[in-house]
């Protein structure tokens, strides 16, 4: 490895270099660099088929120097684009770390520190939803698997046999979830073999939060229609409007038929860790399993998810295994630390370690503090634009998500709003989107969502977002629309 | 984050330091500095319950030092306990930027030349496996995901209504594997609601390999059964023997019974990579998907798994939902490049550019020298061990595995080898891996498989394993276990 240590020394050089305050300067810096896939193709030599040389150092460095420079600027205080950003500083060296000491997290013995730290996450979130003294969890990629988790685990906990048998052996069984639930419900049904069908979509109130009435109802007429009501799965801070499904409710109608109820908190979860916004979960204890994202309202790097349960031994129970290659009992120390046969993965990052270090650098304090904060810009962002003329809210934001219209000039008046109208509405983001990228001076996302056209999502998960940026962005959004003809 | 830049360089720092070459020298490092679970939780502060306070640098700092110290030491040359190691700087290097710039690998707006990256390599691996014009693939989190990806698709293909409809409307099927696959497969065919009982073991050859003759009975006797013959799964480089299926023979069964061939190359697949060692994928041309790790005989950081497919649309049609709130139509660039909806992921660390950095950064002709070279040191140490006195084969080697057992000398003598001799020895490996950990020498895997009782595999995934290192093994061998009383 030696030879390559001139090279690694240069890049993480390189990348302290793409870490500094100036890099994620307001003033100064591009939130993007933007190119069209035919310009990137001219920066960097994509091709490896061609005669496959090896390229020096000195190439590589280059490329890795513009790679910094062409990727988004993730940390940047005006990209509000996806659901992460921020990344904590501490969390981009633990991340870091797991790169250097390359390891896998299903043995102790491979992962001493990180088994440790994983199992006192997942102790910590327990205690925060109340799970009791009875509980498991595990770190996922990604918050879809930890929905998939929950898909699996309720059905192997109302139907032990489908692990063996399958699902064409058990009753046709249906999942309960609102219109507005994240897409990987769906995906998670297409591929546990319930199909999408199963998925039992519930009405929204306006807020797009599920509606516990039409819930009832909806499982009321799956039993009739002969299909096992098997589970709930809640949304705590939904992925477009941020709305909390409200858990007591729906709890009650889980307990009334005796579904397990899942809660995707992949988004709002991080509310649990502030004493102001907690209530937004209240009712998560009732809850058979929960996954957050620690990646998203959390600042930890990509990726970050973890899945809890109140069933302790469901998980191994579901997903378990036992390959003997992997996990010999005859070991010198307690298996019981081996975590690997709880997961559907063999190979798993350790990506418990980045949170685990954040919950340390930042304190309990801090980071009720840090979540207190995101939600109260976003509420500031709201109070901003709620009276300001080209700007039309889509809803009270309830999460950290702020949706809106912006209506340029040449729509604005008082004439009539009709179907021709809102389509001309539809057009303005996209062409905004574009200005915005094209410009690199922010970043935010747009989409339709139901019966309305287009809008715009802002979302705070950052630690440093001011005021000043929210002014930033009302101003930046006119500067780039005012123009605009639809 | 200016105000965590202090931390950021020490962590760089020490992170730098970690990498340094003496702390891979084979004279001088631990492989690992081993502590039971009680005496790991006395070095760093696990909890995060008590009184949840912040953590000074200079605090975390240590922290990080010891996590690096007590972390198993993977990169050493004398770890051969998993089918990882090695960790290629230039992986470890593009594995740091993607901590830096963290993004998610889903739209070509948020990852541009991560986009182009993983691209490339698709192309580059379907060019290698002979798929012809059309095919595609994605990057996944780890093999085990890549199988069930398989294992997804091929039904899809056969019953494309199972994606909405799910499992209980569709026939029995039947996937077929040899009995010594990887325990994905199960996991997978319980996670995916086929459930375990759909997976039919075939018989193995003494080698390890899949008996092509007893597939065609198996497939027979299924479709007697009255089952669909959905499809096999072959293997190329199994996990512990490292055998290679005949994919010619295996191609013929299915194509005899229009089944789908999913090709397991997790562990084996570099040896396509190989001009010399390519024949061991003879017939993967065949396949209608195939995966490999690129974090395990290729050197890359975990995790760094592609799957590829050769039906084009098939990976959108099995999984695709098209969330409008991400993959927006309406965008300022072609969409096509948008990659995120062929994955059943949400957020997708943009692993692939690890891979494209190595790729880039070896040359075809250094890898195919590497891989080449980890197949040689694999047979030296087989041909060393051969007739060393206690130690004895389990098998020739196939891929870079070597399955050995070690005979101390209270078993050597003349005495009948009957079941008791056996059982003894079995218990042999385990006390030799103790005293190897407690020592932290070394680091090698043993397991049980079938009739065959605890054995050593050594795995040779390392791209400086030498000659040296391999008699090293042999003589620590010895050391920590001649004067084992079993």
């Amino acid at each position: 490895m030696a030879e390559n240590q001139n090279f690694l020394n240069k890049a993480f050089h390189l990348l302290e270099k793409s870490m500094a305050a100036k890099n994620y300067d307001r003033e100064n810096a591009l939130v993007v660099d933007y190119r069209d896939p035919k310009d990137m193709a001219k920066e960097i030599d994509f091709d490896l088929e061609g005669n496959g040389r090896k390229y020096g150092d000195d190439e590589l460095l280059q490329d890795f120097e513009k790679t910094i420079k062409l990727s988004v600027n993730s940390g940047h205080p005006h990209f509000f684009n996806q659901m992460f950003t921020g990344h904590d500083p501490y969390a981009v060296a633990a991340g870091c770390l797991l790169e250097c000491r390359n390891t896998s997290l299903y043995t102790y013995e491979m992962a001493p520190v990180f088994t440790l730290a994983e199992k006192s996450v997942i102790n910590y979130l327990a205690s925060l939803t109340g799970f009791g003294e009875s509980y498991n969890g595990i770190f996922v990629p990604g918050g879809s698997m930890g929905n998939f988790f929950g898909l699996n685990l309720a059905r192997n906990l109302r139907f032990p046999s489908v692990k063996e048998k399958g699902m064409t052996e058990v009753k046709k069984m249906a999942i309960f979830a609102s219109e507005q639930c994240h897409y990987s419900i769906g995906k998670g049904a297409a591929f546990l073999g319930y199909g999408i069908d199963a998925v039992k979509r519930i009405r929204c109130e306006e807020s797009g939060r599920m509606s516990v009435e039409a819930l009832r109802e909806k499982v009321k007429e799956t039993i009739e229609e002969g299909i096992v009501p098997l589970m709930v799965v809640a949304v705590s801070g939904t992925t477009v409007m941020g709305a909390f499904d409200d858990l007591e409710g729906i709890a009650k109608v889980c307990k009334e038929f005796s579904m397990y109820m899942h809660v995707d908190g992949c988004w709002g979860g991080p509310a649990l860790l502030s004493e102001k916004r907690r209530h937004l979960l209240k009712g998560i204890e009732h809850a058979d399993s929960f996954v957050w994202d620690a990646h998203k309202m959390f600042g930890a790097t990509q990726q970050c998810a973890v899945f809890v349960t109140k069933h302790k031994d469901l998980l191994k129970q579901a997903h378990g295994q036992a390959a003997s290659y992997l996990f010999q009992p005859d070991r010198y120390y307690d298996v019981a630390y081996d975590s690997g046969d709880m997961s559907i993965q063999c190979g798993r990052k350790a990506d418990a370690f980045k949170a685990w270090f954040i919950l340390k650098a930042r304190g309990k304090k801090q980071v009720d503090l840090m979540i207190d904060h995101a939600f109260g810009i976003a509420e500031y962002f709201a109070d901003l634009i709620r009276d300001t003329e080209g700007f039309k809210l889509v809803h009270e934001p309830q999460c950290t998500n702020v949706c809106f219209w912006y209506i340029p000039p040449c729509l604005r008046g008082n004439g009539e709003r009709d179907d021709k109208w809102w389509q001309r509405l539809g057009k303005v983001a996209p062409k905004i989107k574009e200005k915005m990228m094209r410009k690199g001076s922010m970043m935010i996302g747009y989409q339709p969502l139901g019966h309305r056209v287009n809008f715009f999502r802002i979302v705070i998960p950052h630690l440093n977002s001011t005021k000043e940026d929210m002014e930033f962005v009302r101003d930046e959004i006119n500067r780039l629309g005012k123009d605009i003809i639809v």
